[in-house]
């Protein structure tokens, strides 16, 4: 099962069985308007704080999961989440409405896949027949937290990115029709030396590029292999970095099949700078655009490679450069497909 | 694999093969201070930050694993760790120093034993050959952030706990001398409707109950399987709750069995209120403290039951109440002893 340094496959192939997608009122306006299940015109989605708002996001992410499913949250062993919220409190109050055994994750933006490989390694391994993985984010609340209060209306340099307000979960089983897990490499946490909490996809682009390299590596691929590589939420900066490391590293990527999911989500004219981020970035575009992609034929072999940088506003504070995470998971078009 | 609900049975019986210790200058004053492998009578240990001084307890705490088990960072495929640190900066920080592949975790202070689990559960599935687990916790970087500044001198009433500044670190394998991981249970997050964080032994009570009925349930055992049921940091207060509820609910437990890693670190003449707390209190005791009984012949099964109170500054300033969450882990003398 361990392939290589850091690379797991499931000979087992764990399905994808049902997502939940779940956005707000910027999303509403953005290029994947159709891929979610549901989009909310109301930041605050009804609740007194953006936190709680957050945390509704995600239970309406994994409630709608388990409904296409056709599953009770009683059916569902376990339950991986996290955010990047203090203490990822709407995750671990989404735990507490849900009822379902709960795995709390840290892994900023990779928080995504970090529950996904996860997720599968268990199915695979026979000890769930269930879990819904899932990761979400909140731009009013990330702002406030990461930032400035969002009142202040502080400018921001043409690098930085625009966090997401969404939700993505996926339930993964043993079996079922849906794309399957094949595979999932977990990253090392690699530091560059930068510094600028509003350049983050510069910062994670050397992390993308380690993690893609080791999983090419460990599972002997060529570099044609995947139709589609999607790093979480490097955004336009990152990208172009990793695209030019990818190649000097002796990986070349064709332009069309490496893409990022930061940079799927909004329309042009929406002013996001350098693109989306946030935890719910890759986890709402791949639960829901990209695998609808997939059920229509597009796209049969994907990586996931979402992106994370581990810093808080203290450290920043403190003076420590961004320490960056990446981990991919490879996902499969399913037997239906062929 | 899984059995019943929410537990897994580890039919390889993976191995804890060596662990790593290390404390504060309150600890070297405590009642376990023999049991820990390194002790700081700096609380800064040299660093200029609180957050950092942690991270090198970290640091220390799995690098005497490894040390002592003869592997390099090399060696050892993945690292779970998590502490109570905004966006988990501690463990993301030892991370990029120690170059292995990494899950980073948020339990609170129930973060040792669902690292535990997970590389148990991996170690298992062939999933990797050997994995660190760790935790940490750090009474001034904690203060600082969840209470008062430090400076201040607050008040405390005597529910309050005592975060203690330690770190535990364990190298799980599939094969080797040592204690043997025979089971895990993954709890859900309870909440009991307590809103005092100056009480967090009594709210976090009913969610060791929960893990602890339903590990008992899911296996089938009787009351008196285990020689030691020891939860994380109930101290005095939740310890004397959580054996109440266990009687009510059919489960009784000796006193004698059923104890708490947050009674056991410090001496009685030291401040320290209801006892301590801190996701490196379990981590320390059990795999320093706890570990060396069992070597001893002392203990021959025992149910670690970290416990974990899920809340921030900020959900409580928004008047939330505090979600609970514990996760369980079985380890049992391994077969040298018989």
């Amino acid at each position: 099962m361990l392939t290589g340094h850091q690379t797991w496959q499931f000979e087992q192939k764990p399905v994808i069985t049902s997502t939940g997608t779940v956005g707000g009122p910027f999303e509403a306006n953005g290029q994947l308007a159709q891929d979610f299940d549901l989009l909310h015109d109301d930041l605050w989605l009804g609740q007194d704080s953006y936190e709680k708002a957050q945390k509704v996001l995600l239970e309406e992410a994994i409630t709608r999961s388990l409904e296409k499913a056709q599953l009770q949250n009683g059916d569902i062993q376990f339950m991986f989440a996290g955010d990047l919220i203090n203490q990822i409190t709407p995750s671990s109050f989404a735990g507490r409405t849900l009822a379902i055994p709960y795995f709390g994750l840290f892994g900023a933006c990779s928080t995504s896949m970090e529950g996904l490989a996860l997720a599968a390694f268990i199915v695979n391994g026979g000890g769930a027949h269930h879990i819904v993985a899932a990761a979400s984010s909140h731009n009013a609340a990330t702002e406030k937290q990461f930032r400035y209060p969002t009142e202040y209306g502080g400018q921001k340099p043409p690098t930085a990115q625009w966090t997401v307000t969404a939700a993505g979960a996926a339930v993964v089983a043993k079996q079922g029709n849906g794309p399957q897990i094949t595979s999932a490499t977990i990253g090392k946490v690699i530091d560059m030396g930068l510094s600028d909490p509003f350049n983050m996809g510069g910062a994670m682009a050397p992390a993308a590029v380690d993690t893609i390299i080791a999983h090419f590596r460990d599972r002997g691929l060529p570099a044609d292999y995947y139709d589609l590589v999607a790093t979480g939420d490097l955004g336009r900066i990152g990208r172009s970095i990793a695209l030019e490391m990818l190649e000097l590293k002796g990986l070349p990527l064709k332009s069309d099949v490496f893409q990022d999911c930061g940079l799927m989500i909004y329309r042009d004219g929406q002013p996001v700078q350098a693109g989306a981020s946030g935890a719910g970035c890759s986890a709402a575009v791949t639960y829901g655009h990209l695998l609808n992609r997939m059920k229509r034929g597009e796209i049969k072999r994907m990586l996931i490679v979402a992106t994370g940088a581990l810093l808080s506003p203290l450290s920043y504070q403190q003076q420590e450069t961004i320490p960056c995470i990446a981990h991919a998971v490879s996902i499969e078009a399913g037997g239906e497909q062929g």
